[in-house]
């Protein structure tokens, strides 16, 4: 089917756009109403989630309300873990709790590899999410990197340090790359299955690329998140060989914190590269070169102020990452508690931004 | 009283040093049994702070047990703001809590500006450790960077976000000057007092640097520790010229998570620089400049691994530092459960290494 608005998949893949893109991470979610009246309803957020309608009904919500340029599938990274065999569960306003965690080889070795239809729940919900848009924009479809989902898996929940996490990676190093291993062709399987269903867009999300060191990051994440990019392209060829598509599906990287390793995210084998809000735009462009599209990176706090300090910094922002090649969005997800307003005050402003006048 | 161990003054100083020194941030803390016994007998963390003689033997603990080259003194950075008027609780395995935040104008007027002798504890405790250190190594005092203590008062405890600090920088930036200025005079007070009281080095500590943006960075955090850094420099150049001391006392600043500040930070009015373990090191010396003696920068978490990688890993950061103008610490403080054998290691590693052996 052909789409409406492809601008975020022109802009992704270096194609000359009229105007910037914009979508926000964590769109779908405590911002609008009507996505926490579906939670209230639905009794939880797992439920949403594994509820494909349900699903289906929240990723439209900011295509609708919002008129964002892109949907994002509703789901959570944490869903390959528990199709690898590690059930989890989302503790209101706690977050994640997983009741076992990973601490020896055999725990590492109980683990399956995920393949596609492990996760059916969210390819059917991006399938009817599809189905629902009928062409008005494209549907990101996104999974975490092993290295946060690694984090998450040792750690048992959310940390402000993962220790745990680390401590595994200087004491079991050979362990910790056979688990990585394991995320990663999980990860492959399950986003390949989210494009054959449909996604035209995939974002691979390392949220805690930032607790590493420089060197760790590329040992322990980046060598991961390279063999998922380049398994998603070599698919991407095949399909292409196989005259099922015309073009591959472009692969967004968003790795928080990794300042220190913008020059080799920008040799990733994917489109794009997501900034998040310290890091300085004209400075990730120098360091990621000319051939990626650049996405972000607006600071989510700018949304608490008022209407002409969003107005004047969003276009500041625009005008520094320039009229090509850029993706508009924050540097981190919305905080559940920004207005609507003020949300949708972002978006109208990227949309109605001309450059050059 | 001449110092018998002046290592760490003549590295911050840029003077010829035999070997390099070091000692940990939290060094006096969890990871010492000798510690855990004193807080248990104390009845908690604020008793210590507040009780000289108690402040003064954890101070001692590291340099008697640990062979560190030089003693911090046990406090906490939160006593500027209580000395303010804002009343906090340390509770166990949760951390701060202030019963009341900052809100408005009113608060903020309602706040005193500190003076040493609102915090006489510290003073003493200063005066006591220095009496009982005899001169075997400088005393290191400490405040928290205006930034740091600021969001502590507008969040009223520790956050993932802090997003209700960010968010009065956008909607209230002429009080956020108002406070971050009064906490900015208080902090001078309090650090002057520290060296009059004995503190041969002052650092100063901005844990939350890294949640703002570059700019916001620039305009609600530098500002304010240059303006500390100028004080106590102008302090230093007036008590020489009053025949009090033939030397000014060398600040540290270390602003965790600040990467994209490195070349401002290396222009402040003071001596050292702290590094964190994602700052890479060569890549920091320079854009900080041949001026500044770097301080750290291992990650922590290596102190859960095995003897061999200890050993490595911290000669390998030693060589990268290079001989000279360098003092060795972790890039964060110590996590309460490493082991106390490892630390040494860490330590005597540091100790016994020579450069070009």
């Amino acid at each position: 089917m052909n789409l409406k608005n492809d601008l975020i998949l022109r802009a992704a893949r270096g194609e000359k756009t009229e105007r910037t893109p914009v979508w926000l991470m964590r769109q779908a979610g405590r911002i609008l109403p009507e996505y926490r009246k579906v939670r209230e309803q639905a009794g939880g957020f797992k439920k949403m989630v594994k509820t494909p309608a349900l699903a289906a009904e929240v990723t439209l919500q900011p295509v609708d309300i919002l008129g964002v340029d892109a949907a994002i599938i509703f789901s959570d990274i944490l869903v390959i873990p528990e199709a690898m065999g590690l059930n989890y569960e989302v503790i209101e306003s706690r977050g994640p709790w997983f009741e076992k965690t990973i601490q020896s080889k055999k725990d590492i070795d109980a683990l399956k590899i995920a393949e596609g239809n492990d996760l059916q729940y969210v390819i059917d919900a991006i399938s009817l999410t599809k189905k629902e848009l009928n062409g008005r924009v494209p549907l990101i479809g996104f999974a975490g990197a092993p290295w946060t989902l690694f984090s998450y898996m040792i750690e048992g929940r959310g940390s402000k340090t993962f220790s745990n996490a680390k401590k595994f990676l200087y004491t079991e190093p050979a362990l910790a790359h056979q688990l990585l291993e394991k995320i990663a062709l999980s990860t492959i399987n399950y986003l390949n299955a989210q494009i054959e269903a449909g996604a035209d867009l995939v974002q691979i999300f390392d949220s805690w690329a930032g607790i590493l060191s420089p060197e760790q990051y590329r040992e322990f994440s980046l060598k991961y998140i390279s063999m998922i990019c380049n398994a998603i392209q070599e698919n991407g060829k095949k399909e292409i060989e196989n005259g099922k598509t015309l073009t591959s599906t472009p692969v967004i990287v968003f790795a928080k914190g990794a300042f220190f390793a913008r020059k080799e995210l920008g040799k990733l084998n994917c489109e794009v590269i997501g900034l998040d809000w310290n890091m300085e735009i004209t400075e990730s462009r120098k360091l990621i070169g000319n051939n990626k599209t650049l996405q972000g990176n607006m600071d989510p706090c700018l949304l608490y102020s008022d209407d002409e300090t969003i107005v004047r910094e969003t276009e500041k922002m625009l005008r520094e990452f320039g009229p090509q090649r850029h993706i508009a969005n924050l540097g981190h997800g919305l905080y559940p508690d920004i207005q609507k307003e003020k949300v949708k005050l972002f978006i109208d402003t990227v949309k109605n931004f001309r450059h050059g006048s």
